[in-house]
């Protein structure tokens, strides 16, 4: 595995539905299983997507850049790694996918995100303390 | 074609992501066609799925029932047709796919929708009007 | 929970990226999760889709019949549910959802699938073999 | 219209069921529209992208970086525009989303393909050969 710290990861197993006629996941699926780690990452720190948007606070990705290094196919299971950033008006999502069990990196990815409040481009005050105490449990 | 009278009809191709491992339009995949035909549809007789769930009247599909006649793969060229029915609390759409230009009947399918509105089940006399009038066109 | 006996089951998470703009998870995704558990059982029970799609023989389905409960939601932890008839040339494929942890059902399906060899349709006597054994050992 | 040149452009309209629970078409669809578009783009000058599949040449994405600008909604129509350079084992696809009809940009994205013959990084004569014509005739 990588020495990079890590703050949340989930195991998925691919579904036979998401391959294409190639055979592999295909390129468009990894990004749900990113949007699905980074959701579940934030329920686990108190902040739930559907909730936020029901209160006005639409978080979005502005930036997504995906290194494809090895395909999924079939059958495969893997885990899903993310660490985060705060900046300004951006939370950066280092969001990389491992093979299991040899652990065999398939991609990575760097997911920038933003948050409009009611249509306009702010900082949720709940959003950055709540990342703010996953970056301070890291260090 | 058919001999069966239909109310709408709206022509895809298919798109390769949609093509599971088999190397053929995946079976989920067709119940998007149908949605899409359903609310192109609605479109077309005045009636928008988006606007209508944004005034509380929420259109939801209460069966399907699907006969996979003929598979679509790659490159192919189709026609997804409608023919609609009120009875009651419900909306019923006879929808089925054919290839072109060989008009081979691909999917045949009946859904069974009724409205929800606030929450609960009721007709909608904005939906029910729309459909009588393409109804006793067709008569 | 049901009465009725099943043969397998497999829980899942609803993912956010498989509601619509209705917030609810989109009517077709439950192909999606039908589709991967017989998938799963299939495994569980010695036959691999993927594999067997290789040695030229093609599990496909011939009619799905499902019948929507009650919608799943952001954040809904659910399981699938399923038991199996071998029939002749088919295989009835009896898929219930209930939503956890109150096991309210959500979904009733009936998937009927059948076996092309070489692209006729065929016995496998791999899978009628497998599922008969299933079926034995339920009853 | 930007003044960049492109190769080709493919009209789109939004499906409600690429939308999500936010309403707007979510982020990993819009890499459906890129490929299909590429795929569009590849039998426009002669390649077919499944074809060349089961002939051993598998095009591949290695990266893909998008800049969501704008988000699409329910109901919108769109143009999907790409140009192609070639360079060494690499064609980089500039790919441009541009809403109908007042033509904002919606996302800007580079998607780097390669080739895999038989498994192996190589390049396709075939491909460089139609794609050199389409640089070329573009100049």
């Amino acid at each position: 595995m990588s020495s990079k710290k890590y703050d949340f990861e989930l195991e998925f197993k691919v579904r036979d539905y998401e391959c294409d006629l190639q055979g592999v996941v295909n390129n468009s699926v990894y990004q749900n299983y990113l949007e699905h780690t980074r959701h579940e990452f934030m329920k686990n720190i108190g902040l739930n997507f559907s909730d936020l948007y029901e209160r006005g606070i639409m978080a979005v990705v502005a930036r997504i850049d995906l290194a494809y290094k090895q395909p999924l196919v079939s059958d495969d299971v893997f885990v899903s790694r993310l660490s985060v950033e705060h900046s300004g008006l951006k939370y950066i999502f280092y969001q990389d996918i491992y093979r299991l069990p040899d652990e065999k990196i398939c991609l990575k990815g760097v997911v920038t995100t933003t948050t409009l409040i009611n249509g306009r481009l702010a900082t949720s005050d709940e959003i950055v303390g709540a990342i703010k105490e996953v970056v301070e449990k890291r260090e």
